[in-house]
């Protein structure tokens, strides 16, 4: 059962989304992805939301570019967690898609995380779900370690130059 | 028959709206308002585009602020001419909302004008309209040069006390 | 007859200007093009607008990057419906031709669309020359529902790799 | 025991902060809140983390101006979910604050909010409670219809002048 | 005879232009001021040009908000120098208009001075017409001593009270 | 003897700049402080810097706002240290300011502190003379733990409400 | 002997700055160019428009990038026009340049062209002196002729395509 | 005996960085460097400061992009200077980074420098310890020497192709 459906509005996107997928993947969350427009496809969209709400999905995780509405038309549509995923797919540097996403009305909100930070949105839904999922939060942590780790070796290679 | 339905996305962005229908009254087209939010009612929306749709409109007017999605979500569900009027009602001086209302993705445009641009909005339904109705045409052109003559007559009082 | 008439301010804004006269050609709908500057053949401008209105121009779209006046420029001079496309031509992403495009003052609306969004400054024409003209309807329509359809079936490659 | 711990960096941000506060209350979701400054108390607040994980919280939410260090200073010592609410603090009208907040590295997701966005703050918080907890989930959704019902009131009015 | 002509796009200018007209008083320099907008006036706007110009202006300086063109539209009309002075009056900051004003193309450029800054539009023409007139150089200069000395005594009182 | 010169580029900076001048008296730091613009008295500057130099100035602190060229004025003239503290003194919020004082080309950099931001200028003078003077490293101390107690004692009265 | 002085802030400057150079000798107007920064050669900088000055100079060119102080440097020094000519040198696309450059306080205007507008600040240039010399009056008329052909030229071939 | 301790907040700012340890090396002053995250390694960060401070490091350069928060994490464990070198490492050109270095609350300020200034972050350094090592000094008046040598030489060329 996908605890994470993955919305993104263009295939273009795909690029940008897919180091989402993988640390979902590497954190052994089960996740669904689709792709759908809010202007484009918006029936589609609905009904993969509803779709996904019955299938027991948990967390929603939505990229968009420009005026990136596909987080909101889906905030719009559930009480579950709304991840948005603003990519800085024109030419104002994402500008667009971060406010599009973050400037939420009261009531709605959506998380938004780093442009073009696709991974920080599979985190984001990792760190959700581990509230109720004690085998995650420790897949997180020994994650975390390694990151830390992998840190301290670049940094040991340069003190050892300069130091 | 209304022939321009007027959304805005919040009660709060009725000060700024008047103004656009006070245009639509001035050059005598009819005209339907109503308040409703692409994420916090948003079946009610998708009724309301319907329904106008059913009675005839033929040019959507969408007011919104912060991520402003109505003008997106009407561009999404019909091919009527939508035209967006971005609120400056954040922080951000409405940039969130000029973004928001005029990057949409191909094949979904929505006719932006001018932040709180309210009677540009409802000039530029008038001008589309305009091309089936020259009674509208005349009205505007009359209209135009009013404003042309009240800048001459500030113009001359300027004019008398500096030159 | 030509119903459209596409301004450019200059030959290098050519490459992005293509694809609003592919999409023009693809809805069946006539036009005519022109490279004329606001600033550097104002003459030419002036005449250019008034022989389109008088061989029946009914919608204007306006190209321009930098301090982008040429949409505003037609604006001033007819009351058609008239489309500005801002051009991201310069060091500031766009910023420039953006604001010089939408920030109208009232009375003389210029329906923006998305920074080089050339193509939705064709279908905003479409969408307004379709209200008189059923046959531009249905192909906006039909275009659409392709559209949809291109967006399934990237996504069912995506899901069958994931999913 | 506080499911949930409210961090700000200023005393100066309560009246922002405070809606954030009702809205958790509104929803009977029990928190803790202090001020503690990521930079003027750096030992404090990492000892109100640790004791706030010790007695059981589930989410953070931290608002900060300017330079918004509080959330990301919570995220690095924790795998809870991190909401940061950015404040409009400064003459840049909150751009710092959103950048700040949102920009997070790869493994250290902040969940943003909009800028001055108390609300959303407390409604992301409990969305994500909810998932656990059923009746935070029926409370979200009856206050979701008293903001559906409250917009259709106002337009009603609205209707009743213009329609 | 007047050697320079002030327009301004709209009377709600007025506020900001009126230090400009004092300067170019203070300084004995003529000049005409009209108020004549690039969008609503186009016609008038081509006339006060032609006429100023059999006139024998020497310089233009031209004030306007947000999509400012009133400047590019007389540089584009005439090579005598044109000053821009972008004027701060949409929620943008006035952004729109130093952009609308300063990114000119080539061959057409438009001397932009600081926002608001209308005295220093009224400078620059002076210092321009100084080139040929050594009696406003030797104003500029006086001119130009009495605001230092004014720097220095409110400097004194400083240094008496803190130093 | 004055270890701290600080620099003004206008009387109407004053009101910003005084807390600058609160916290250096209140470190005990010994300084200067001068009314002198970049522009509109570039003599004085000089001589000012001159003579703070000569006088045993080890820092300076320099307040401007729009191009504000005052702190690099003085970092071409000095190898001490330089603070420029960006002045938000136009309708650009300050970002004129900010990018004018911290973008400085390699070998001549301006230590620059937050938009109004005077206590910053003053507190990292002190840092900068504290490494000499073991007395200032102990009031700053002092300083931070008294703002350190000011807000927990805030937070307590807050804590005491709600939690 | 030299009109015009242009003055460029570094030598990774020529490559935007040689249109200038180019536009100059087009119209056959004397100048002198020197690379001499605000910041890094302060005195050279005070002898080069010393000099520049009693040679003749009529006008000065100043192109520089981030904090761009030389345009103001020279300002504050003569009181002949300075173009000021803003180089996107940064990441910040140029916008600390036009900030830094157009931004100057009252008395002490710098006429700002676009941002990498080179050829614009010799057009600029031309259009002062041609106030006294006709022939260079001419030339630009003649230019502009040209400029305006070789629109009407990539028109028609443009037209011969698609009209 | 380091007097300057370097951190910066990923591996992949190395290559910005580099620069500011050349200059630190031209200049003889002795420095650390360390790869040490704010978010992803904390405690790492927390030590290493510690360490720093024990071995009697003066002054800290931090370089940090994105939410650039290393440099307000040291300013807020030490009252020794802290300069931050914003790193421009996202879609945003550098102004999350700037943003969150500069925009620092009263009390703890870092001198932040240039958009990836690595060489300023240097020169600083140099600049504050050159107050009580008089090498040092001389050093940097040496180096700025030869800066404005090689400005003249790049100069002497130009002129000699041109003047």
């Amino acid at each position: 059962m996908a605890r994470v459906t993955v919305l993104m509005g263009s295939g273009s996107d795909l690029e940008i989304v897919k180091p989402c997928l993988q640390v979902l993947e590497q954190l052994e969350i089960d996740f669904e992805v689709f792709i759908s427009s809010a202007h484009r496809t918006p029936q589609r969209t609905d009904k993969l939301i509803a779709s996904a709400l019955q299938a027991g999905a948990q967390v929603f995780i939505c990229a968009a570019g420009m005026a990136a509405h596909l987080a909101g038309t889906v905030a719009a549509r559930t009480c579950k967690p709304v991840i948005g995923l603003p990519i800085a797919g024109s030419t104002l540097n994402g500008l667009d898609a971060l406010f599009s996403t973050a400037q939420m009305p009261a009531g709605f909100p959506v998380a938004t995380v780093a442009l073009n930070g696709a991974r920080n949105a599979a985190w984001l839904a990792a760190q959700i779900l581990a509230l109720q999922d004690s085998a995650v939060e420790k897949r997180i942590q020994a994650a975390r370690q390694e990151m830390a780790m992998s840190i301290e070796n670049a940094s040991q290679k340069l003190e050892a130059q300069f130091n």
